[in-house]
């Protein structure tokens, strides 16, 4: 085995999230990358990918793993020949060699999501596809409060999107700021070793509830402790999602 | 007559440009526009916008005026109104009232566009649409220098495309500036008292022809000199251009 490890960024907005739906005609990251792969590489090449972010979702820095054993590419034009078959909505950023062990699921450390909101009156034609456009008014300081009780070792079942089959939900949270960019833009940013399904999305809902003073800050930690996925907020839509980065 | 001045902003990525193209089937921001506000106004609604942008080209701040006689709603009203009924890729973003002798064209005193590139060996999924990816360096002290001389009172048909029927090709130009934002992107924002058709992509097709040292920044003073599209450089493509102002 050759073992690369492959960083890529892709716009979401156009495919059915990032694993492959066989037989379903849903267009996926997976399929994409692997289609270009297997035609640079003359053979059918499978990645393995670190996060499946859902249809909608972004990616600046997601990592997938595959075998490039027969194929004599050396991994430092990977990227080049890559970018010159992806479409102009996926791109590739590093390949590197790295050892057989490396899984890019299984090896992670961390993860960093971004969710981003647009806040104010007016929507952005030009944020639409990357934000949530929130019309009312966000009191940033009581959403900085709230994220502050999501950081550490939690159970966060109530942060779990309901029926998922995850039964382990205990995952630490190194990482969850909210910072303004400018009047309109709002960002979540959050670093963890692990996130459960919808986790993201379900804590971004119950941070918008806190900043339209819906919950008072400190919510989050009698929502924590009630491992009860009704008790916190919706879950918001997937384009204000990112998968900025994986670390290992 | 109640003339209206209403200021929007608009994605330009799924439109065939500003103006109405009548009997072609091509959607266009005008005729988006018209039926949304006649749709509201209960009766035909026709604006003049201040600049017909090009196909992919994009506006934070194109200005049209219509007459607003028999249709109720006060001035600070329109804008919400309009948001409600607007596809999601434009915004309105002012409505007032001014009066009956202003014309978003004619009156208009200056506009300002910016033109933005991607410069980097990789080309960005978040950008492709709203940048001109030019994948290797280009020196942007250089550009600068060739901007300087662009600015001022000067015959720009060397920057007008071929076969255009304007005559009168003087215009006044108060700023052509070339500035980096972070690693990858460079912005080039000219304001002027008008533009040829064109200019702004023919002027950015020289300058990034200097940026790339083919050629030397004081030959753009010899292109004003000839009035000779032929000696300018190229028309850079339409998606990196946006109509960021126009002051009256």
């Amino acid at each position: 085995m050759r073992n690369i490890k492959l960083t890529i960024a892709y716009d979401g907005t156009n495919y059915h999230g990032f694993q492959e739906q066989r037989g379903t005609g849903l267009v996926t990251i997976q399929e994409v990358l692997e289609k270009c792969l297997s035609r640079l590489a003359g053979r059918p090449v499978r990645v393995i990918g670190a996060g499946r972010t859902d249809a909608g979702v972004h990616a600046r820095g997601q990592v997938v793993n595959f075998d490039a054993a027969g194929w004599g590419i050396p991994a430092g034009k990977i990227v080049l020949a890559l970018n010159g078959v992806l479409p102009p909505d996926m791109a590739a950023l590093h390949a590197e060699e790295v050892p057989p062990g490396f899984h890019a699921r299984f090896s992670a450390r961390t993860k960093t999501y971004r969710y981003t909101i647009y806040n104010s009156r007016i929507p952005s034609p030009f944020w639409r596809l990357y934000s949530y456009f929130v019309p009312r008014p966000l009191d940033v300081a009581a959403m900085k409060q709230a994220a502050a009780h999501l950081v550490g070792r939690h159970d966060f079942a109530s942060f779990q999107a309901a029926g998922s089959p995850v039964k382990d939900t205990v995952r630490t949270l190194f990482e969850a700021a909210v910072e303004r960019e400018g009047e309109e833009v709002i960002h979540l940013v959050f670093r963890g070793d692990g996130f459960l399904y919808n986790m993201v999305r379900i804590m971004v809902g119950t941070l918008v509830e806190v900043g339209l003073h819906k919950r008072d800050p400190v919510e989050v930690t009698t929502i924590l402790a009630a491992r009860n996925r009704v008790l916190a907020g919706p879950t918001v839509p997937p384009q204000g999602l990112c998968l900025e980065r994986v670390e290992y």
